[in-house]
């Protein structure tokens, strides 16, 4: 950490800080600039934050060198996490497809879908069943009756689940059932569910939050982290600024930066990202062009009847065809993306909804 | 609500939001212009969201004519709400001051910070015992040791406190103790924790989000007053932007506007808002001037040595002094601010700190 | 337009905004709903702006529902506009790279960069004579002699050059060098400077302000056509957001948006951009797989001593290496990215720089 | 300066970075860390930017301690700049207020609305004669005659006048009519603009871009006056952020961040900060509140047939009002406004419109 003196700090302040940096352990490199006192900090300095310094007398501001994120971090752990689920595995060479309706509205609905993306070649099944809703009046989602359709309909298909969790108390629930829990964006930094979590060995995928730094976004992580689950997938699905001509910015840049600063897969969500489905299918191949590890991208049977996020939803027809495209990109970057899988070629039993 | 339709909208298309709309027990009104055809919804809206609209075949863009907040807005309550706590009103002709540290760190250090904030005129003593913090490594609050301290500080002083709630399952712990409950800008969308507090009949002080907008905040008021809790605070703390040289970007505008389009009363935190003590006073003042309904202010007894945001903390002798310039500046918008109290005064029996 | 009153707004307040739709020569429909009543204007709108009913007393606010622009707009231009440069098409199946430094330091650096980025496939150099620098003392552009170095480069490699024109009283300058003259971020919203490239038959490329909104972005791409000059090249190079991890925010969005909007050809820079090289080859991908009709990469032979923007520029061999990753990525949405072509080969005579 | 190298950096790379210091003539001290070693320079770094070590191989980041503006920074000259125009005083005690419609429409409009300003207490006139404007198909003002206009109507009051300049080529034009020339948030980064003006010895109102962020708007005045004119105001009219509760956000935070940075006097615009009139009262009063030297307010006769911004103009009737209110503000924090003019006792002659 450097320690910027202002240019009128005095001998006695610049000693508080010396003195203040030796009681926390850390040892002291002051250099005596023409206008301002520069004060380096070198030693452990994971625990230090830098308001400690931020506050003293004479102190024009703080840098911090170190990176505060240690677990997820690639310094110390150079090499790629992968993360397997239940034979899928997300960080290697395969780009893995999650794919499937914002809500869960109706065993039909998500049956339906689960069936249509596993055909096109998704590899995960994606759907709400508690929805954060910015209105009090919105549809929050169908709850323990969602996650069981989900169930069914990953004992059809055979696709594992993600879903997500908002709040402390349900996350035994939503675990039961989940194969990935997710933690959207608004609960980035609800630290609580962090913590509730990070206790589970259970995969989760961590959302940008919509005004979330990539720094803070890594710290999230390294609170899921440090409680001992080291599962984590990073998503970035767009952030807040002024345009308004998409529904948010999706931040592409993100993926290669977070690739660069964490050893954690990235997932990009075009869907939320930018929030109109005529740009989740250039941005979808953006995305894997840029190097995504996976693509959360939303698909609904009636995108028209939808009960959340219809506009930014794909037919199933028009899925398949993205998942075309995809492939070719995929395959110029040296990644793969998982053939169509025509569901009666693996299971010859007739699916019967009740 | 209007829904604007593509230039290329087929008849079908717009018979089939017109259908749509009439299912939902709004008449229509469609308007045949040079490029487009345009819709205008009438009827009951509240509970029918854009994105039915958005997602359909055919429509560009839909605008919301009505407030979607009917409990937080003025337009079906013009009257000011003023909210009493143990003898403070907030919302009536006296701007109320809520001061004292971000943290609670001893019993000692709320005391004596509760006693002077007392003392220089504040109405409400402040005092984190749960802290939501960036890093999982940071001092993360002193928990129901804090309330306890928070408590004495209230015996001591006869002060309310407000006190930060994090998650769900401490609700009723610090209900127990708090006379406000703080929502800090982190959990502005923890819904379930928006549930939680609308159950009790405790005043809740909401903090906008950090990339909140206004109208955002108003619907997470609208979650709390959806539940039964009608005594709600909204307050401005900073949101993010592009802009570095402030810690946040202190947005006072949000006063007015809030004011305009809420009855509920607005409080302003230049202490979060800004992040540097050094900006406090002039934007507090500009608080006071723009026609904040209270004032939230950060104090610390010994700033250089707080465990958390020492460095947008006044110290005791600051503050009063600043509260001395709050007065006149009241005074000059026809407003008023308590008048310095000694404790002596009302409270002679020796205050021992064991 | 719709106008959308308050909804204390009185008979007389609506009176007068039908009275003054009326003689701007539109027709009015008034729809009175629960709590507002809204006036749609059905006529030519193109030259009213929103602001004259903005101001009017009882007006809420207004929407815009028509585009602004009807030059650059695809309403009343569907068809792609395509532009001829000596050759190079852009607009076209072609994704077209433009390369070269940041600013022209010398004959031998511009002209050696030339080679290689021509060898590598570029198809137009870029470099800067005048140079817009946020320091007064910062390294201001070689002028003249820049200019004069660029066309012995265009000479030398038969590569048309782009480079940015600054002021009003150049314009006439830069045109008798320059193939395309570049419109700065900092000078989208120069009128005047828009105003005399408009009066040119040249193409013009508009880069978008650092926090223009792509609405804004097309608004000046209507000042230069509608002066006459429909050579218009719109370019993404990074907005202004909150996020510091990368030097802006680049807004790969921007491509399919503006080309669902325009007929325009668009532009990405992923080197302005992202300001870091390492971003810079992802970003290329992506933008490719996006759509983008055009790249415009900074290429510097000894990046360390680059006089500006040496951080964000990839060295020849890096350069060329991206290319051939970019052909296969075009080739993946059946474009082309033309290939690496050898000087040797068609300009057998020796290169002398006196 | 700090060039902070990243964990994996070379001796080789830290020895080039030491070198290349060595050669722009500042010493170096290098601080070897337990991951990164950090190299402090020091001496006059005023002409070195960041992005010479930027560029180079091993650097992670650059830490500028140094302002980067000499002229205009408070450290190298902390006394307050105060401004003289014809016996107005800009960046003492009194709190000078600049008020008048947005566009000169025609005689009539402004010298009626500069009577009934100067009555009501301001002490100097605006007015766009050369009106920047999103739309090619706006009102663009009325030039020569719109700067005649304004002279009219100093003559008439006796109000010195300030008025947008917004090209190099009528710099000496506008030079000629106005007291004070105003650089548009538009123009504020116009390098080629800021040079001319700084040729002139006229004061000059510099406005803070869109997006400008607090160092950029002081690198802008170093332009001007690094060219020779010192004679400059600084001003905070709204920046750009994603709340659209505003048209833009006013950051009124920048007033007193300003004045601890620069010496230079700052001036608030509520009207355009906020864009709306029933926030300029409350905004102006804070600003007054927050120290700002100056106010500039928009005042039109009839705002509803305003050609340019009438929604965010005060009537005169209003305005008269509002200073009311500012001069009890600026008694409140010891400044002071001037007293309301009846024309009529120091100019006896009958006012004439031809």
């Amino acid at each position: 950490m450097i320690v910027v003196m202002k240019p009128e700090a005095t001998t006695a302040e610049i000693a508080a800080v010396l003195r203040k940096a030796e009681e926390l352990g850390v040892s002291t490199h002051p250099i005596y600039g023409e206008t301002h006192t520069v004060i380096a900090l070198v030693g452990d300095l994971t625990n230090i934050t830098r308001e400690v310094f931020d506050a003293m007398a004479g102190v024009q501001k703080t840098v911090r060198i170190e990176e505060p994120y240690k677990l997820a971090g690639r310094t110390t752990h150079p090499a790629d996490t992968v993360i397997e689920v239940h034979g899928v595995t997300i960080g290697g060479p395969e780009v893995v497809v999650m794919a499937g309706p914002c809500s869960v509205e109706s065993r039909q609905q998500i049956v339906e879908t689960a069936i249509a993306v596993k055909e096109a070649g998704a590899r995960i099944l994606r759907g709400g069943a508690f929805k954060p809703r910015t209105s009090p009046y919105s549809f929050q989602g169908l709850g323990l009756r969602g996650l069981e359709y989900l169930a069914e309909a990953r004992e059809v298909t055979g696709l594992p689940i993600i879903t997500e969790v908002m709040t402390v108390d349900t996350v035994p629930l939503v675990a039961e059932y989940a194969d990935i829990l997710q933690i959207g964006a608004r609960n980035m930094q609800n630290y609580g569910l962090l913590h509730a979590v990070g206790k589970l060995q259970k995969p989760v995928m961590l959302k940008r939050g919509i005004s979330g730094s990539i720094k803070e976004l890594l710290m999230c992580a390294e609170y899921i982290m440090s409680n001992g689950n080291y599962n984590v997938l990073l998503c970035e699905r767009g952030i807040r600024t002024y345009e308004t001509a998409t529904r948010n910015t999706f931040d592409l840049n993100a993926v290669p930066v977070l690739q660069q600063l964490s050893h954690l897969p990235v997932v990009a969500d075009p869907s939320h990202g930018t929030g109109k489905w005529e740009l989740v299918g250039p941005m979808a191949k953006a995305a894997v062009a840029a190097g995504a590890d996976a693509l959360m991208i939303e698909v609904h049977p009636d995108p028209d009847a939808a009960l959340s996020d219809g506009a930014q939803s794909l037919k199933p027809q028009r899925f398949a065809d993205l998942m075309e495209e995809l492939r070719r990109v995929a395959q110029a970057v040296d990644r793969t993306i998982a053939s169509p899988t025509p569901l009666a070629e693996e299971r010859p039993q007739a699916v019967v909804l009740g």
